[in-house]
C-alpha cells in the first residue's frame, strides 16, 4: 500500500497505472503531472488524478511511488527535472517501450540515485493515445518485464514486482540488451512494416478503392498502423539498431519466398509456408498464471 | 430456390456455402463430391451435403447451382471434368482467391459453354481448413466479388449475385484483372509478409524466447500467417506478378522508413508514421448495407 502515487505524464499509460492502482486499493492519492496544464486539468477533472501537480518535481514530493510515463525520447529531460527529490526508499518506474536508452539516461542522470529506479515495460497499449482513453484494465493479463541494473535497490525491485503483479502482470526480469533485441523483433518490427505496408497501399493510385475491398485479414494486419506516431517515432529511433538487424532478417525471408515465386517453384513455396503457418498455428499468447508474479 | 446444388470440393468455403443455402431455405438438396472419399463421406455425416457424388461430373448431374471450391491450381482440372455437363441455364461459380487464371482457365475449357460460368471471391475465410469448419455463416457480412466476362449469361450473373446477397453478402462486380490488382495489394502481399515475417522471428536462435514475449500487436499482426499452405501457395503462385509489383511498393516505403531512422531524422521518421497512421486510423471495413445488394 503506497500512500501517494505520483505521474509524470497523464496519458493513456499513466492514467491507466492510475486507475489501476486505486480500483486495487493500493494507494490514498494520486498527484499527476503533465506538460500541457490542460492535459493535468482534464486528468484531474476525470479523476484519474486527485492532485494536479505544477512541475514533475512537484509531482514527486511527498510521494513514496512515481511513474514517468512520457515519451521515451523525454524521459532523460524528465529524470534531470526530478533528480534533486529522487529518494532512497521511494520507488521509480518508467513504462517506455525501448530500455537500454533509459537505463543509459538513468544512469547519466541519477548516479547515486540509481538504486531508486526500477525500469519497466508493461506490455499493453491501445491505438489511442491520451487520458480519455485511461483504463483501470489496460494492464490485467498482460506481461511487465523490469529491466534492474546491478545497482538497484532490491527491496524496490520487490516493491515494483508486487505492485504490477497486484494489478494483475505477470511480471519478468531481463536485462535491458534483451528486452530491447526481444521487443525489436515482436513488437518494433511489425510496426515498422505495419506503418511502410499501409502507406504502400494507401498511397497508389487506385489505393482508395483497393482499401474499399480490404477484409478482416487486412484489418487484424494493419491495426498497430494506426499506433501513436510520437510514441513511435521515438520506440523505432531509440531501438534502430536492433530493428534494422530483425528488418534485414526479415527481408532475407521475404527474398527466399519471393525467389521461389519467381522461380515457380511450386513445392518449394509451399514449403516455406507451410514452416511459418505450421510455427504459427502453434504459437499461443503468453496468459499470466492465477496470482501473475513469477 | 435452387432444386440442387452440386458442390465440388467440400472443405471451408464449399461447405459453408452448402450450409448457408439450407440455412437460407434457398436449396432443396446438396450433392458433394472431394477428391478424397473420406472428405465426402465426412461431408455427408456433418449433413453438410446430403449425397455423396462418386465424381466430379456426377456431383453435376441434375443439379442447377454448381460451386467449385477446389484449390485455385485445381481449377482447370475440375472444368475438364464437368464441362460435359455445363449446360446453359445452370449456373456455375468458383471462390477462388485469384481470378484472371481462373478466367483464362476457363475460356481454355469451357469455350462455347464459357456463359453459364460466374466466377465469383467471397472475400470471407478462417484459419481452419476443412469440412469440420464449415460455417452457415462464414458469408454473412461479407464483401463478394463477382468479375463476369462479356460472354456471360446476363440472367445468371442475376442469379449470382441474388444467391449470395440472400446469405448476406454484399455483392461486388469488377474486372479479373482490377481484382487481382487490388487484392495483391491488400490480401495476397500481407499474407506474403506474414509468412516472411514469422518465419524470420521463428527461425533465429532467440526465436523461442522472443515469441515467448509478443502481445496481442503481435498476435493481430501474424494471425493469417497461420493460413492454409496450399491455399497460399497457389495464390501467390497464379497472381505472383501483381504481388510482386505490391511488394515492390512495400519495399520502396519500408526503405524510405529505414532511410530517416539511420539518419537520426526524427521529425521526417514522424511524419511518415503519422501519415500511415492517420491512413489506417481513418480506414474502416466496408460493411454491407441492410439489404446487402448494390
Amino acid at each position: 500500500m503506497f500512500n501517494q502515487l505520483g505521474v509524470i505524464g497523464c496519458g493513456l499509460m499513466g492514467g491507466s497505472f492510475a486507475l489501476a492502482l486505486k480500483r486495487a486499493g493500493l494507494v490514498k492519492r494520486v498527484i499527476g503531472y503533465s506538460k500541457s496544464p490542460t492535459t493535468t486539468e482534464r486528468a484531474k477533472q476525470l479523476g484519474v488524478i486527485d492532485v494536479a501537480a505544477e512541475s514533475a518535481l512537484l509531482a514527486v514530493a511527498g510521494s513514496d511511488i512515481v511513474l514517468i510515463a512520457v515519451p521515451v525520447a523525454a524521459t532523460e529531460a524528465t529524470f534531470k527535472a526530478i533528480r534533486h527529490l529522487v529518494e532512497p526508499g521511494v520507488l521509480f518506474m518508467d513504462v517506455g517501450s525501448t530500455k537500454r536508452d533509459v537505463v543509459d539516461a538513468a544512469r547519466r542522470v541519477l548516479r547515486e540515485r540509481l538504486p531508486a529506479f526500477v525500469p519497466a515495460h508493461p506490455i499493453a497499449g491501445k491505438e489511442v493515445a491520451g487520458i480519455e482513453h485511461a483504463d483501470a484494465m489496460l494492464y490485467a493479463g498482460r506481461q511487465v518485464i523490469l529491466t534492474p541494473l546491478m545497482q538497484t535497490d532490491p527491496t524496490l525491485l520487490q516493491k515494483a514486482t508486487d505492485v504490477w503483479a497486484a494489478i494483475g502482470c505477470q511480471v519478468l526480469r531481463m536485462s535491458a540488451e534483451n528486452h530491447d533485441a526481444a521487443f525489436a523483433a515482436v513488437s518494433h518490427l511489425p510496426h515498422l512494416l505495419a506503418f511502410a505496408f499501409f502507406s504502400a497501399v494507401a498511397k497508389q493510385p487506385a489505393g482508395r478503392d483497393f482499401l474499399s475491398l480490404a477484409g478482416p485479414g487486412f484489418r487484424d494486419f494493419t491495426r498497430i498502423a494506426a499506433s501513436d506516431p510520437t510514441v513511435w517515432r521515438d520506440v523505432l529511433m531509440s531501438n534502430r539498431e536492433e530493428i534494422l538487424k530483425q528488418s534485414q532478417r526479415f527481408r532475407h525471408t521475404l527474398d527466399a519466398l519471393e525467389h521461389v515465386m519467381k522461380q515457380g517453384n511450386s513445392e518449394a513455396l509451399e514449403g516455406l509456408i507451410r514452416d511459418a503457418a505450421s510455427a504459427r498455428a502453434s504459437w499461443q499468447m503468453q496468459q499470466p498464471k492465477a496470482g501473475g508474479n513469477r
